[in-house]
């Protein structure tokens, strides 16, 4: 190849990376600001999040189509390729994950006007914080290309299993010993689901930069909690 | 190009058909078998439909590989930039349908030994009888790149939609009469959701036989039940 056409794709491959860095940005603030909006009932921050999902959205369609141009036209090969392929999932993952943080949101105007119990909500702000961090660090991991960080992003997500089983535990006690918590407790259990797959998604990131910069897939089975009601119910 | 490499070209793609019929076929049977294996508490046929989801996740890196690489080395055009496209995307929707039988196959696991509302998954069943339909239909559709049946079940998702809707306020029901049914019922709120998302993929296939045909996407919209609890919580 020319220098010219050489040149003009590290351009493509580094459009593609500032786009799922932007993605990765949007996805952080939707996460945060859902749970800050479910935490505080705060139904205007809620709708922010729901309609910020669009742009995330509009950008996945744009890194997908990109990549695959780029693939088309450059006719890459190894490293190349698998950074072409990296940008299609690793944006498939964080449009996922803009999803299930708008869910929260949704859930959050839903039970704006419902009884509440404020202690509900406590495991789930635990499991907000380990997902929020996951999700930086297998960003990070991506932007650095840094396959130790990814591996240890795919390790902990145990812990985000584990601490789910818990929340299932406690918001079904809750709803035990009151029904009038049942409607309240059930939309937090689809809460607490959207965070552990939140991390699940978190988990594939961490996979695809692992093959990425190795070219090598990680093992299929992930270490699992195996708990009650828990994480290996959904795996997605 | 010559004879030669459109024929090996042709080939291709319809090795890449042939393994998504494949997928689908094992979807539909993992869905159907799932469903049974919930409805008569069959511990050994939950067994059976967890397993076969590997098979699955094979076909789908498969069917992925061989797309890109087909991209890759042939460079196609138009239609056939979009063949292989479509075998990526659909692929995708088709291994989440089974992980969300799979899902429904290991709930039945974990509520083998609870106590049973046989009622509380009457609805369930009828959930399940739309979204195998709709499934069969958009499996359909993109065999025979049919663009009519593909908008059809686009259409109709508003249907299983609004079902879950239903059947989610059901299940709250059974919880509050008698906090016994909590457990069980909770670990059916789940499935209904597994039900709907499975619905969800089966419109994204759809979505996906409309641009391989045309050219164009969908609009972003698809009509929307609007009830308690319901759909629009969560949209994937």
């Amino acid at each position: 190849m020319s220098e010219h056409i050489v040149k003009s794709y590290d351009r493509d491959l580094e459009a593609l990376g500032r786009r799922i860095s932007e993605m990765g940005g949007i996805a952080e603030k939707m996460l945060s600001e859902a749970m800050d909006a479910l935490s505080s009932s705060n139904v205007e921050l809620a709708r922010r999040v729901v309609e910020s999902d669009a742009r995330l959205d509009a950008l996945q369609r744009e890194i997908e189509e990109s990549a695959v141009m780029t693939i088309a036209r450059r006719q890459p090969l190894a490293i190349d390729l698998r950074e072409c392929i990296a940008a299609i999932r690793i944006s498939g993952d964080i449009e996922r994950i803009g999803d299930l943080a708008k869910n929260i949101a949704k859930r959050t105007l839903k039970i704006a006007t419902e009884a509440r119990l404020p202690r509900a909500i406590v495991g789930l702000r635990s499991m907000h914080e380990i997902a929020a961090t996951q999700l930086k660090d297998a960003l990070d991991a991506y932007a650095l290309r840094d396959v130790e960080r990814a591996r240890a992003v795919w390790e902990n997500d145990v812990d985000l299993d584990a601490l789910e089983d818990s929340v299932f535990r406690d918001l079904l006690t809750f709803m035990m010993e009151d029904p009038r918590n049942i409607s309240f407790c059930t939309h937090l259990l689809f809460c607490s689901k959207n965070l552990e797959r939140i991390g699940d998604h978190t988990t594939n990131i961490s996979e695809t930069v692992v093959y990425l910069v190795t070219g090598e897939a990680m093992p299929t089975e992930r270490p699992k909690s195996r708990g009650f009601g828990g994480p290996d119910n959904d795996p997605q």
